[in-house]
């Protein structure tokens, strides 16, 4: 379906999930585009983000953000074109990056719209490498991180946006890097393409056996943005004074109730204790706004020398977003998670 | 009984404690005073520190020290006297914070001794509130913990050596400190001579709703000495960007097994992420040693103007440590456990 110059299409959510999202939770409907008042632009979207930070704004449950209401449009950062202006700072054809959601057209008053320059080359990787989710690997591992040339880095969700760019940074720095991922193509790529040292498939049975393998001088730093089983295999290997800063949590957000016992938490506290970890959350541009253009220069030289490569996953058709965004919590996308909306 | 010229009296591990440690897991022995050698002291013990880690030196578990074998004398810092010396740095008399152990008398070579000046006014103090204990509290609460004044700090084990310093300390710099113990009357003394704005008693049935009323506004910091149902207390109400230094676990340290579920464990790691917390382990003199001295002119400037208040639970006689370190983890001594071992 192409975008029509009289109709939104949009996609709000119908109901709150219990668990792993289905296609119900969602519904697309069709409206007539809005209107730009005085003083705001009306923007079409050309490229839509997925983030697996969208499944905790659908709950309702306390969170670092509002839970979107049933029946309003997704969020999620796009990649838009202004395409009626009645505000002086933007004219017809300008390329921003904005909160638009998940449908075709939005208005803006300008607030919280970022340039992206006369013809970007790749105006997705705004979404990407060169936005939210390379700034997340960025700040998290440097900052909370701390890498030493000659430390172990572990890294989960290694060929997605953030995974992928956390693996590299860390090789940049000189640390032996083992990425974790689901499946052999996916950890061939991380080899291959990514240069990471090693990359383990977590749906292997003895997964654990080979972590600790992959791993001989234990681990000074896991980047944490996936949880579960990973984590749990993680924990044993840490190093005294490792790092483990925590973006996310992508295992733990379709949970329903809380997993059978023993209760670990004790257990993690007294690790924190013997082996002086440090554990710390982030959310990327509350912690770390004023860094962003630290950030943007080191990554663009880095992609520019190819010393960071950067893989899309795109999809075509804004009513596939859906499905796209259920595929993202079941890890069937393969690099960035990318919804083409509409034509350049 | 008093300290003989010819005996060493000494208490060595007779087997390793399951859970809380027994009497029967302690021996006291009598062997001759040993004899320094060229270049060593014999040190004889005046005060003797009790702490919580040794329980963690008491079992052969991975811990950040190696354990403590069976037979052998139990580890402890100690205030000595020289009584003969070897060695062209000592004299007789000279007093020292030691590594002197559960006994009367020790022959060292001067590695790891402090001098304590001619005449130290309070020479037990060194195991205290100018020693380890003083020194865990002012870094843990200042470089992790990073308060601010208008915060609120909640510090368990309030009248302890840690819990008391780091109180005083948070009121220094204008924090709302509530402090948590067990019983009145020491949450008498937290509030009355210490100056806390508010104690809890965590023996109370409704303790966590006691706790959620004395911080209205949340808690930025929880400095984490105890573990347990405090900790479970604390987490529903640590604020956004909250600082959870790590410096013990009592609580955890006689458990036996592992608590029956939920598995809390992803609950922590959420709280982590959607929080932003930091949680934080520290060694003090493996991670701060280079600031022992900074520490040090703070602390006796505190203590010379009153800011700072510290209370000492003297008990009389090594034979009586056993029982006195059995009842530290209890929480039965009020205010820092130090053994009198023998005469000034």
């Amino acid at each position: 379906m192409t975008q029509s110059k009289s109709i939104n299409r949009r996609i709000v959510l119908a109901s709150r999930p219990h668990g792993l999202p289905t296609a119900g939770n969602f519904r697309l409907e069709e409206v007539p585009v809005p209107e730009p008042k005085d003083g705001e632009v009306l923007l079409r979207s050309v490229y839509l983000s997925l983030d697996p930070y969208m499944r905790g704004r659908m709950s309702d449950a306390p969170s670092y953000a509002a839970p979107v209401e049933v029946d309003a449009v997704m969020g999620a950062g796009t990649v838009s074109r202004v395409v009626a202006s009645r505000h002086s700072d933007y004219a017809v054809g300008d390329w921003v990056l904005a909160q638009g959601g998940w449908q075709d057209y939005a208005v803006s008053t300008g607030a919280g719209l970022t340039r992206l320059g006369d013809k970007p080359d790749h105006p997705s990787y705004a979404l990407g490498i060169l936005g939210m989710p390379g700034f997340t690997a960025y700040m998290g591992l440097l900052d909370i991180g701390q890498p030493k040339a000659g430390e172990t880095l572990v890294v989960a969700a290694c060929t997605g946006p953030v995974g992928a760019t956390v693996g590299q940074i860390g090789k940049i720095k000189g640390c032996r890097v083992v990425g974790v991922a689901g499946g052999p193509e996916k950890c061939r790529y991380a080899v291959e393409e990514l240069g990471f040292d090693a990359c383990l498939d977590h749906k292997a049975a003895d997964f654990a056996e080979q972590l600790a393998k992959a791993c001989p001088n234990g681990i000074d730093i896991y980047y944490e943005n996936v949880g579960g089983k990973v984590f749990d295999a993680v924990l044993p290997l840490l190093n005294t004074s490792a790092r483990i800063p925590v973006c996310g949590l992508i295992s733990f957000y379709n949970a329903t109730e809380q997993p059978q016992g023993p209760d670990r938490l004790a257990l993690l506290m007294r690790t924190v204790l013997t082996k002086r970890l440090k554990i710390q959350g982030f959310i990327i541009f509350d912690d770390y706004a004023p860094r962003y253009d630290e950030f943007a220069r080191d990554m663009a030289a880095w992609i520019a020398s190819g010393q960071i490569k950067y893989r899309e996953d795109m999809v075509e058709g804004l009513e596939n977003a859906p499905q796209a965004f259920i595929g993202l919590m079941q890890g069937k996308n393969f690099g960035k998670l990318v919804i083409r909306v509409g034509a350049d």
